[in-house]
């Protein structure tokens, strides 16, 4: 199948890439290399040495005799370039993760506000309207997120982004409804997906096109088995506190000795998934299109849910790194339960990987492997949600001297 | 109080600032005068001769005594000048109309896809990012649409924005929640509109904004108490397939021996409003901001429903118009019935101006005053939903042969 990768140079769309090319698929990676920028313009890098793309490409081909093809286009600011290519490329299917993907990031300051709704709503937009242009049937896949949910306590299962719900008529009879599962977004990163939602709703009614939303949990891990396949090609593996995702941000903290920052109380309980099984994940739906005119098939892509302060205490016992509990950057509850179904992808056949293996053992390796390319000043998260919030987050040399105590 | 009016320039925006402004408010017109290049690029004027923006302020002050400001900023594209603007001249209200208000105008092209979710959501996302990075505890008003509940037959009134539903919890009981009534846009324009009160609502959360959302139905009249005062500051009257709503429309080509042209069966329920309620409206709105903290308010910005076939065969008895059915270029239910709550501007005082007035006599001979002025081949909507449904609508010189039986 011909399956373009929108946003394939980053952290899920590189293993996504390799993954599909291994499975025979032709793959075309279209990116405009803006994670890259990102680094730059923070002045962190990923954990680990990450090659150019189109080094890793020219790896990827020596190892496994397959081509992946590159295109540079920003499908948010170029609208025309991004339909061009669609229309000669022709693939059958867009895995879509062309968006800015952090919520700190997301609410450091107004201008990343506004990049963040620019570039998220507009690059959906851009290929789900492209796509009608160019009468291309193909099969959208858009990476969504667990956050459109929101997370406070409900009493109830989390479902498959389509709730059931009574409502009362004129006549006083209740009649059953699936509707969208109310938004609840709780930066502007997790609004832009909710956003997401309406826009691939719209083309899926209007224009009878097929798109699945994958709504992802935190995603830890950074090896799949492809990228280790070679050296180069290694998958990026962000700490700092912008990019960082939480697991993995306290396995890489307890690799070099760092107490495990947890925001608040820790009482926040989050759903989690392997970078493996996000790919197999997304294989799977790749698989299992809707068909035309059915409305977007949601599915939840994550395979475990815990507390942040129980997966602290668990890295703790492990490697005796220390917890400590720094202020919470974000407005959100401090605690919360969570329950979530993912029922359609074990029956599609998913095996998920969870957190008793092996597999915290092997990033804690690598983090150690690379922890001299680690700039303890960047662990903080120090976005705040809110100025008021702002005001107790201590300042980047505070946190200095706090990490100093590990070393 | 100081009232920014953004989109003051529009049909709804301009006898707005009149009416605040006459009521004591100090007003300032923020507007990128972008209405004035889509009449441009379509080719197509209002029926009613309109002078330019300083022009009328300057009949305005000659008229009243008193002033209206104006700046030109494309709020959607300039967020600097934006958040400058807000940061000196402080408005204590902001009047939020600034947004590409024609369905069939998002639907004419892909560009105009992208100029519309482009537009509208960086416009209102740049007002409420600017607002809370300058820290301007002003209350926003925002102009939304009835079309944001869509228009399928639900067997219950459309309550104010917010919809009481019954949840199942996992231990089997069942709990009440009021939630943002579940979006179902026809058309891009009004997707933008449900997007907009998604970025309300996480601002009003996220950061404790007054926000309130003004649920529109279909406005017709053209004439306030204000914009009489002078022949020059007559507002915008808009006749044309895209910009021109439904019931004017009926009334323009009644006052020129169009026959009315109904698309499909004519068996669609829409709400109406009359632009002097719409301005009344937005002063009550103004008056009664929710507190800080609370979700947005939304008000049901209509006064009556009507089946558009009823209005059809209303103005054909007044009239002696033909009636002609044309090809719908909607996806839409053919049929649907409409019951709508508007409780709260009643009960804050609000005397609706309805259908049977003499209003509608005194917008025939308005359009009979400029009948000169039309130019019959702009009447047809000639925006499709879809390609496919683009196939039976009849080109513009058909139309015009079908029009000029009425000649």
């Amino acid at each position: 199948m011909r399956v373009a990768v929108f946003g394939g140079d980053g952290f899920v769309g590189w293993p996504t890439s390799l993954h599909l090319s291994n499975l025979g698929h032709d793959v075309t990676i279209v990116d405009n290399l803006s994670r890259r920028w990102v680094d730059t313009e923070l002045g962190v890098q990923s954990l680990t040495p990450m090659d150019s793309i189109q080094e890793r490409r020219r790896i990827w081909h020596q190892v496994s005799g397959r081509e992946i093809g590159f295109e540079v286009i920003n499908i948010a600011q170029e609208y025309d370039r991004t339909k061009q290519w669609l229309a000669g490329w022709r693939p059958e299917a867009l895995i879509h993760l062309a968006e800015q993907r952090a919520a700190p990031y997301s609410m450091k300051s107004d201008r990343h506000k506004t990049y963040t709704v620019n570039n998220n709503v507009n690059a959906t937009h851009n290929l789900l309207n492209a796509m009608v242009e160019v009468q291309l049937d193909a099969h959208l896949v858009h990476l969504g997120t667990m956050g459109v949910y929101g997370y406070s306590d409900v009493g109830a299962t989390i479902p498959e982004g389509y709730l059931t719900v009574g409502l009362e008529n004129d006549d006083g009879s209740v009649r059953k409804e699936e509707i969208l599962y109310p938004a609840n977004p709780g930066s502007v990163y997790h609004m832009t997906k909710c956003l997401d939602q309406l826009l691939l709703a719209f083309y899926a009614k209007n224009d009878g096109y097929r798109v699945t939303d994958l709504h992802q949990g935190e995603v830890w891990g950074t090896h799949t088995d492809q990228t280790r396949r070679h050296e180069q090609l290694i998958n990026r593996l962000d700490y700092d506190g912008d990019y960082g995702t939480v697991l993995n941000r306290f396995l890489i903290q307890a690799a070099i000795g760092h107490p495990l920052t947890v925001h608040g109380t820790g009482g926040q309980t989050r759903a989690f998934i392997h970078i493996q099984d996000s790919v197999r994940c997304i294989e799977i739906a790749l698989e299992n299109p809707p068909d035309r005119g059915e409305r977007p098939r949601i599915f939840n892509q994550m395979t475990e849910t815990h507390r942040i302060r129980d997966l602290a205490e668990l890295i703790s016992r492990m490697t005796g790194a220390e917890v400590n509990l720094v202020p919470n950057p974000r407005k959100e509850a401090a605690e919360n339960d969570l329950q979530v179904d993912n029922r359609q992808f074990l029956e599609l056949g998913l095996d998920p990987i969870l957190l008793e293996s092996g597999l915290l053992e092997e990033l804690i390796d690598v983090a150690g492997k690379y922890a001299q390319r680690i700039d303890i000043k960047r662990i903080p998260s120090t976005s705040a949600w809110t100025r008021e919030i702002g005001k107790n987050i201590p300042k980047i040399v505070e946190f200095r001297k706090l990490s100093s105590r590990a070393f």
